[in-house]
């Protein structure tokens, strides 16, 4: 059985391994990525790789998790402020997490290189859709506890959840793929005018 | 100088060409593909490719573009009804022009898969941003048309243009990417509850 401290250092080993992922896929993309690129940017032996992991598909499968980990929060707490909440939600999807040194476009841009391959890869795919509803259900959560509060309109939360995460997920595409730095803004301007604008209770009577 | 029957040939050769592209890509991804998986794919002889193209990269960014242009539609007509207008562009855009036998799904695949790359050449990116804009502009026509002619408010035409089709490229991608067969329906009712329902003149005034 394996001791507290060698539990440990191989939890610090898989972490050091999933950063060198990381950084390789930055640097050489998916499609050209070896397991020795890997290892080039990995510090201990390239041994420990092999041992933790089988093959590229493997490790890019824990990748992927890791990297959705990083993202993850409790999504189910309570709102008591469905607004300001909402915003938030949006804000952290669009723009990041508020941690200074932690490099989220770099991190979206494998994310959003990952996703474009999930089709040929069933683990991928299952790993990407969990996130997807993990997302959605967030963002469903909110507008649940804004409908139930009377701060919303009696909307199809998940309907809408769905659409707006759809809208972070082609803003950051956009910004990625086409270099529209601006796109995150924009969408969240877009979604505030013409989505947002008639969710607000008062605003009008169904 | 070459005939016409010349010019008529090679315009064959080339569209050829691309359709060997087309399911070479199809079959391979994008990140596998060889010239000579193209060759293997087209019926004459391979050094025609190459007489042709200059390489695989140059061989894409042809492709790209007869991808695209296959998409291309005069967006700049007269709008005589604005929501019925607004409606079928939505429609193409998520579902596919109505042709039998064309792949839609199939080519938006490639297409998926290649924007997914476009940050790793301009070229590619260029063509890219070109077609965003299109689809845009042809958004942002029906837009104008309909609040100049007193059917929509007066909305900012191409900041809503961008969302719808973010939301589109998004829903495109979630279908390729995730399984999510039902995607481009979910957005449409989604885009027709929560964005569309509040563009009607009539509804409230501003």
């Amino acid at each position: 059985m394996a001791t507290p401290e060698e539990v440990e250092s191989g939890g610090d080993t898989r972490r050091e391994i999933m950063e060198a992922t990381f950084r390789a896929l930055s640097e050489h993309g998916y499609a050209d990525l070896r397991v020795r690129d890997i290892g080039e940017e990995f510090e201990k032996s390239r041994t420990l790789i092999h041992y933790h992991f089988d093959g590229k598909h493997d490790l890019i499968a824990s990748f992927l998790e890791y990297l959705i980990e990083q993202y993850e929060e409790p999504g189910d707490g309570e709102i008591t402020d469905p607004w300001g909440a909402l915003s938030d939600r949006l804000d952290q999807c669009l723009f990041g997490p508020e941690i200074d040194a932690f490099d989220h476009w770099e991190r979206m841009t494998v994310y959003h290189e990952l996703f474009a391959h999930a089709r040929h890869d069933e683990r991928h795919r299952a790993v990407f859709n969990d996130h997807y509803a993990q997302l959605r259900g967030n963002l469903t959560h909110v507008l649940e506890a804004g409908v139930e509060q009377g701060a919303f309109h009696d909307v199809d939360a998940e309907s809408l959840a769905q659409l707006l995460t759809d809208v972070i997920h082609a803003a950051r595409a956009r910004r990625i793929s086409l270099g529209h730095e601006d796109a995150p803004e924009q969408a969240r301007e877009a979604v505030d005018e013409f989505v947002l604008d008639s969710l607000a209770a008062s605003e009008r009577e169904r």
